[in-house]
């Protein structure tokens, strides 16, 4: 492709070959980076930011900004030279000259806990076009709960940018099928069709129609056939996409990634790699560019930056309109004001039943839809749904209506047999950072489906509340493709992340307990819940389970025990069994309930010391499910009872039974260990 | 919706009634399981069994039979049923009746390891369609590779049965995208239309256009309007399909799930639950089933049993085919026949190259970008490739093509960014049962995007080969999205998953030589590789690092130890280093190397306790990743150089070194342990 040479410089060029040698010169620098997507998306960037994007580069916070999201999270130069462009604090030149370095505001991808004003955090491909979905979400839900007719306080669109990587992967089109189901109208997806993928062509592996089939799902779409230079018509899509408000938007925007660079544009060699100096000098040649690495013409400067004064002014209506809204409507100004602020409204927990061994055995499954039906009314924040299991998992809001095209307002949403961009949504609802608890639920050994979501909740700080049921091989007939081995076990792997295994009603209580606290703190929580019922056992209770480890029961001294069982969830029944065997035949025995290691290694050594003293040694853990990692409390002389190969078909209580959950095994495997 | 009495019943009326209540039975007896697919789609699935499947229900192992993937696995008896009206041995009227109990063959959902003649284990949705597109593309490549102008051996079709489920699920698109892309004609999936799932009508949440979906991947599409009754339009469909063989067919075939049921059918109700007494009596009315419980009409089982015979001279046609092309070309005929016999060249191994200290100090992914080329040649039942990073996992096979339409019999295989996808489609391959080694590649922080995958290849008796590099914090400027810390962890704790995670040339080189013949023996292995420069070692050896665990360096006995360094991948280095100095200060040292737990701890007892004696309790474990599971080797007088957060973005070496990834920092933690 030959590339125009440009004669007469516009400002928006300057800004646009800005954006492009910023990137360019940042890589080449840190010798690292993909400069092929900032330089190709350069333009449709430019003019979104510069002609509809809706921000205050001075205050990241302001609520009603557009969202903005670089799906292809790679290209995160382009997001780091529009943010110093446009004024933003937390990227200045001389953090672009850090490009990917150690304690750096400009990682390697966009990270929204390092970056302020970068909403969500991307690179791996496809969460960010699903993020967008959950923010448009959000707004559209705040838009129809707080907005009057007379007053409208939620208002702005959700940007994407995604590239062919995002357009591959599963979870984008999981997202597209239900952002095009419910006609969220404020998203606008721009779609960097570049025909390069690092393989190289998308001809070796990606030859779909990709307008076609966002069609099929309900989208608005569009196409931009000369996304280099074609200003004009990127301008006219962004117009068109924002005026169809009943449908999500796809404008499919025609680029020459690494535009600019006579030898390398349109091939795969510069979609993650350095120019090089011979390169540089030749796009710089070709582009007409002429300053210094890491200067940008005052004309481009002070254009761009005329973004602040911009969002001075818009978020100063904004709060007029807030003013007006609040003096009209005092009652829901004060509620949207403690959304904004992340606060709990005071007494929220003391909802939270509680019971005792007379109370009727429940599967903890049961006693989640209870407590979710009981904070539904005093969190009204509390949003969420099932991937398609919602009467499995028990996690409708009842009274509350499904959220669904037309009635926003609701709070049950339907997210289909789509586990992975449900956790991508449900990250992009807490990140919209208006106060929104989201939860999404599956059976348990589907959290495989949507494990990249869940670690990036956990990465990102997202506020979340993964909800998890039928939670061993308890579950029964469904056979060992769902029932989970070695799922929790992966799941406390991950840093950041907050697992409970609840025993009984109490903890279940307790658990909720933590993890609307840990969303308002944004901090996300997984809860694996028993299809199964259990019985509500002696010495529970709310306040010691939200310790995460606590002593179930114990007559003895920590010196004199001979051994302590330590259970979770369905098999704590069965350590309490058993200790009431041993017991009766001399041994002393301490029983602890450890429903969350991660909360309970946030306990003060001395109080884990009291739980697990260091003089006693020997311990048996019982789980439903792999031993892997439970070596840390059990050690060399201890054991456990758990599962080391996969399930099997077959009633949960036979399951159980045959994989030695029982209180006789329980036992005899305390007595091996006692020795 | 009004069913019509049968008056007259046809024999195919009553093939496909028995269908239904053999279903309808076996989960009322199991009181568990889904009756409403096996109802609604027993039509569809009748003409397929009977019109088009070709199968000796006797040799379950006949290479060329067609392959049948019921993607929608819930719906199991529906197979089962069809299964036993076919003849199968492995499913018997008694087996029916022992529908989702302990140790019967007719397990909750489709297995392939517990019930001879079913090709996949699907349940997990979407997973299926993916398979299925690894059977064709198996077929594909094998027919490219071994038919003949004038003999052919291998033409087979891959039929697939695929509900809304299915299709709500990101993988079943990847996989979709792919087979369009490739043309993989002989994949016919036929969809059950039946506008339910779980949660209720699909209006809830899945209201895309599917045919236009499809139709955008580049597919045939058909629709069959009433898949209920009109077999005839079902037929013509599937004859079409088959006509059609440069792209696959989606066959549309719009159904009432739960099909006679006359107040559960076309409603959620009837999908994962027994119908009960009353409607099923109601049912009986309705379709005028006067038959006991799982009997079926001698008529019914007379004309599917036809089946046997059929299959038996499809099978010997084939077997002749088999003998000419034998005698036509021997070369060729005795290597099919070694593919089928599943068994390894002799002297395979040999190519793998080994090293010594001397030898230059290369990343690990590339020493498997050696094996993987040394292999090629003898092996070239290797097949397989990247999810669009081949130049960074460099998985190509030099000299040996990509796969891609029109030239099928090429090994390089992209997947495109699909990791799910990539691995469901690997299972397929290696379930084809062909000698196919199939492999699959990506960054090992992207398992994350396929472990379900990973999962069902450990768990269905796959043997695939996951090439993951990218391994570590070391990956660098990437950042904490792209920086592996607990997934190595989370992937050693999958039952039946072999992981390695070699430091040098020999132990990569031990890695392939396990790798391969596990695959040979339908196990899976998932390798994890540097991105950096490692050294090679002194001590390490290929047969060695075949044993999973072994000394590496050690001069004294073992009761004079005062500590063990237990290092893995890129950290085996530091621990060498660090065991130098120690030693110089007069400290007693063993470096033990663990590439691989699962093989170390598949040696014997004595095996392991010399390399790590009971005697010696002080142990330090260093690996760029989270500590958890490492307890079980360390215990509580141990420790290990870890990383318990989330990476950061900044050059490799120094990510390493900030977090503590040095021969100093081993040093000073070695003596804390040794106190």
């Amino acid at each position: 492709m030959v590339v125009a040479t440009q004669s007469s410089k516009s400002v928006e060029e300057l800004c646009i070959n800005s954006i492009r040698f910023l990137a360019i010169e940042a890589i080449e620098k840190a010798k690292s980076g993909h400069p092929g997507l900032p330089m190709g998306a350069a333009p449709m960037a430019f003019v979104l930011w510069d002609k509809f994007m809706k921000f205050n580069p001075k205050n990241t916070k302001w609520f009603n900004r557009d969202r903005f999201v670089l799906s292809a999270g790679h290209g995160s130069m382009l997001q780091y030279a529009l943010m110093y462009l446009a004024g933003f604090d937390s990227v200045s030149i001389e953090d672009i000259q850090q490009f990917r370095q150690w304690g750096s505001s400009t990682a390697g991808h966009p990270e929204n806990f390092v970056t302020d004003g970068i909403e969500v955090t991307t690179g791996p491909l496809g969460q960010g076009i699903a993020n967008g979905v959950g923010l448009a979400l959000a707004e559209a839900h705040l838009a129809a709960k707080f907005n009057k007719p007379d007053a409208t306080i939620v208002d702005h669109y959700t940007y994407v940018i995604l590239g062919d990587g995002c357009n591959m992967e599963g979870i984008s089109g999981e997202a597209a099928s239900f952002a095009g189901h419910q006609g969220l109208g404020k998203l606008i997806a721009l779609y960097d069709d570049n025909h390069i993928s690092i393989d190289g062509s998308t001809d070796v592996a990606f030859t779909e129609d990709v307008s076609q089939r966002f069609e099929s799902y309900g989208w608005h779409v569009l196409h931009v056939e000369d996304g280099n230079t074609d200003l004009e018509a990127i301008s006219k899509a962004i117009e068109e996409a924002k005026s169809v408000t009943d449908k999500p938007t796809m404008i499919k925007v025609t680029t020459t990634i690494g535009y600019g660079a006579p030898n390398k544009q349109d091939t795969a060699g510069i979609h993650g790699a350095a120019l090089g100096a011979d390169e540089i000098k030749l796009t710089r040649e070709n582009l007409g560019w002429t300053y210094e690495p890491f200067e940008v013409p005052d004309e481009a400067l002070n254009h761009m930056r005329k973004a602040v004064e911009r969002g001075a002014s818009q978020e100063e209506e904004w709060n007029k309109a807030l003013a007006d809204y609040k003096a009209k409507y005092a009652d829901e100004g004060a509620e949207f004001e403690r959304y904004l602020s992340g606060k709990l409204p005071d007494g929220w927990a003391d909802v939270l039943p509680s019971y005792t061994p007379e109370d009727k055995a429940l599967a903890t499954r049961k006693h989640s839809e209870t407590c979710l039906n009981k904070l539904a009314p005093v969190l009204p924040e509390l949003i969420g749904g099932s991937a398609d299991l919602t009467h499995s998992n028990l996690t409708e809001l009842k009274g509350y209506g499904d959220f669904q095209k037309g009635a926003y307002q609701n709070r049950n949403v339907h997210f289909g047999v789509r586990e992975h961009a449900m956790g991508a949504i449900c990250n992009g609802m807490s990140l919209h950072r208006s106060g929104l608890i989201p939860y999404g639920a599956t059976f348990l050994i589907f959290t495989d489906y949507m494990r990249a979501a869940i670690r990036l909740s956990a990465l990102s700080e997202v506020g979340a509340i993964w909800v998890m049921t039928h939670d061993s091989i308890g579950q029964g007939e469904d056979g060992p493709t769902h029932q989970p081995i070695e799922t929790i076990a992966s799941l406390r792997a991950i840093p950041n992340l907050t697992v409970y295994r609840p025993a009984d009603g109490n903890e279940v209580s307790a658990a909720y307990k933590v993890a609307i606290a840990k969303a308002k703190n944004n901090e996300s929580t997984l809860m694996a819940f028993s299809r199964q019922g259990l019985p509500n056992l002696k010495g529970s209770s709310i306040e010691k389970a939200t310790k995460g480890g606590y002593i179930l029961s114990c007559g003895f001294a920590p010196e004199e025990l001979d051994i302590i069982l330590i259970g979770t969830g369905s098999e704590l029944q069965l350590c309490a069994g058993a200790a009431e065997k041993l017991i009766a035949e001399g041994k002393k025995v301490r029983v602890v309930s450890m429903p969350s290691w991660e909360v309970f290694e946030a306990q003060d050594e001395a109080y884990q010391d009291s739980v697990l003293p260091k003089v006693a040694g020997k311990r048996l853990s019982v789980e439903a499910g792999t031993s892997f990692g439970w070596e840390k409390y059990v050690g060399f002389e201890g054991g456990s009872v758990s599962i080391e190969r996969f399930g099997a078909s077959a009633p949960g209580a036979i399951c159980l039974e045959k994989f030695g959950f029982s209180v006789d095994n329980v036992v005899a495997k305390a007595k091996e260990v006692i020795g």
